[in-house]
């Protein structure tokens, strides 16, 4: 079963706004088990629609356009299509209905282009819009199914799970279903570990194995497709074992909604304990990170932002000699910044970042270096980093090994 | 000059990832004047990527590629693209150099799918990669140019452009421009916006208006297309004018590039003023989003992150009695806490936030309730707001509303 979305509206090739739609039904389209090979955009113009669909005909087995419904002349996807399939295009009683329903409703005066949004193919199924006035269509010909969706999200949106998915589901029943695992990784780079499972990658067939790099960290999507449940359940459990048993040191949580802050913040919970921070170049973005979770509160009372040097010493109380000695991108005043923010919020831990977050070099030293202490009851440890990139990665960076190192430390 | 734009990569069909870089494509090559007919989206799969080249060499003068220049192997942009056009791929010297002063900056070890990263066509014009490693191309044959571009977006933004972008207006000088200029507005929805301009926009030829609606905050795009560059300038001019008669109280400032918080940063460089800040709900994220700002250090020295009622007497020294008497999500609180920090950081200003992040409410007021005060030499003052969504939405709103309390009292 192979499938393509085409989107239609000049505004996106324009830019001006984010295909969306194309991410949401491609994430529906392989919950359901179908294929999605190709993704396209063409404007509101006939002729390349058109030529567009012969395309697409002879490559796929279902072709989902969205967009182009609505009441105004440039709106022509049921046409073009209609047209394309040799079908006449008639008035949906219900789409009818409603849409008077809803001009009376709001007092305002119903244009006579607003009926275009109730037309239908003669011998289409009819998908009502739960959240507007465009009908969307189902049609098969012999060797190909259109689905007609409207463009705005929230209408497609709940059109496709209130009538399009059950559909679908009911047309083109799979045997079998995808089942996915997330894997997350802090501290490796994508091709470092990419060359871990290089045989693993290279000679996957089902279950699959597919990495995607983000700011800092990794994630793997481990996915089978399945017939049978448990027995997938147990294909994923054992690929997750082999893949752990490499890279398994770097690892940090499951799924798509976790990060390395929400990670953190389980273990302070879980373990009862508190964290403050003191901050230089990050300027707050730790703590922002943190505050960031629900459940926070537990675990973090507040802290500093100890950007100048002046507030270093003003407001955790650091001795300025130890500052002019050592300058502020330095083991000493990280250590100290740690030290003295544990003290003051009365926390077991204290992460302290300083460091240069560019564009320029500080106290002679590049942009990237960054240091980063961790005090706690048993004292107070340090590691020096050189990040790379701009100002807002750089900052970043430093979050995540700040949030690294605590994590490491509660799992000591 | 027709182009289309070909995103390769499994993950955006998968709808793991939404295709921003078409969109940004888009915008760029239409302010050069450039005609998008299409984008298309397909996996990493050679023979689809080679059919689809196949077909865009029909219909488009221009073709541009992103995604698959990175290290792994289902990385083949480059290679399926080469054989495509019958050019050999041949090591990029300065990009080698690069990749290799980078391991050795970062004490990883450099594997040899690294190298894939710089590989390049014989013929071509490397494009250096200003935030990462992978390098890319422009080539041209007879009929059809090519750009392949990274498909990490601070990459291709910064490659295009630096690199591309020069490149394509000395290869496809424009008779006409597109000159666009962006108005940002803060404190009014867009729906709002776009009423206040109903009849601009539904009469408008050229020059157009685009609103496009950001995280609090909208921005407006005024474009012209004209072969005469001063004349553009003053259609320009006449149709802002028009604009800000109707919605000037809410313009903030010009430029996609900006931001409210740049604006803030720029006034209190201007004025020689300083600016601390308490923050409870917000944890930070105001003074995390002024740190993101190059030259922040001359006007903020660092401040305070008080989160639990603690920590607002600890850190600031507020005292108890006033937070039981009144509750932390309270102007007295808010109030105080401005008035404190200011104090303690000897600073011109101070900005406080306490309120309800959610999800759950909070001393018996629902999230969403935010006090925020500002504080300086003339005393303190203070507003309520109750903002709407979810809580990185909300935090997001109090951020945005302390800094625009600050602008206006700079304005002033």
């Amino acid at each position: 079963m192979k499938a393509e979305i085409i989107a239609v509206g000049t505004e996106l090739l324009l830019g001006q706004v984010v295909n969306t739609n194309a991410t949401f039904l491609s994430e529906e389209l392989a919950s359901l088990g179908i294929d999605v090979f190709y993704h396209s955009v063409v404007g509101d113009n006939p002729n390349r629609l058109e030529e567009l669909l012969t395309i697409a005909d002879k490559r796929s087995d279902l072709i989902v356009l969205c967009g182009g419904l609505g009441p105004t002349d440039d709106d022509l996807t049921k046409q073009v299509t209609a047209r394309h399939v040799g079908q006449e295009l008639v008035r949906d009683e219900p789409g009818y209905h409603q849409l008077k329903a809803f001009f009376e409703n709001s007092q305002r005066r119903m244009t006579e282009n607003n009926l275009r949004q109730t037309l239908v193919f003669k011998d289409g199924v009819s998908l009502p819009n739960p959240n507007g006035l465009a009908i969307g269509i189902f049609y098969q010909t012999a060797a190909t199914s259109y689905l007609l969706l409207p463009g705005p999200p929230s209408e497609l949106q709940a059109m496709f799970l209130t009538h399009a998915k059950p559909l679908l589901l009911e047309q083109f029943p799979q045997e079998e279903v995808l089942l996915s695992r997330v894997l997350r990784y802090y501290g490796i780079g994508e091709s470092a570990l990419v060359t871990e499972l290089a045989d693993l990658i290279e000679n996957q067939v089902n279950p699959t194995i597919a990495p995607y790099a983000k700011p800092n960290e990794v994630t793997l999507r481990l996915t089978v497709k399945t017939a049978d449940e448990a027995q997938g359940i147990k294909q994923l459990d054992a690929l997750e074992e082999t893949v752990q048993a490499r890279v398994g040191a770097y690892f940090y949580g499951y799924g798509e909604q976790n990060s390395l802050a929400e990670t953190v913040v389980g273990l302070l919970i879980e373990k009862k304990k508190t964290v403050t921070a003191a901050e230089s170049l990050t300027a707050g973005l730790f703590q922002a990170t943190l505050g960031g979770i629900s459940g926070v509160s537990e675990v973090f009372p507040g802290g500093f932002v100890t950007y100048s040097a002046a507030t270093k010493s003003k407001l955790l109380g650091i001795d300025p000699g130890l500052l002019e000695s050592y300058g502020t991108v330095s083991q000493e005043c990280a250590e100290a910044m740690a030290v003295y923010a544990r003290k003051q919020a009365e926390t077991d831990y204290a992460v302290a970042f300083t460091g240069v977050a560019g564009p320029d070099e500080l106290e002679g030293q590049p942009k990237g270096t960054v240091w980063i202490a961790l005090a706690s009851d048993k004292g107070v440890s340090s590691q020096l980093y050189h990040f790379n990139r701009d100002r807002a990665y750089i900052r970043h960076s430093a979050v995540m090994a700040g949030l690294n190192q605590i994590r490491k430390e509660l799992l000591n």
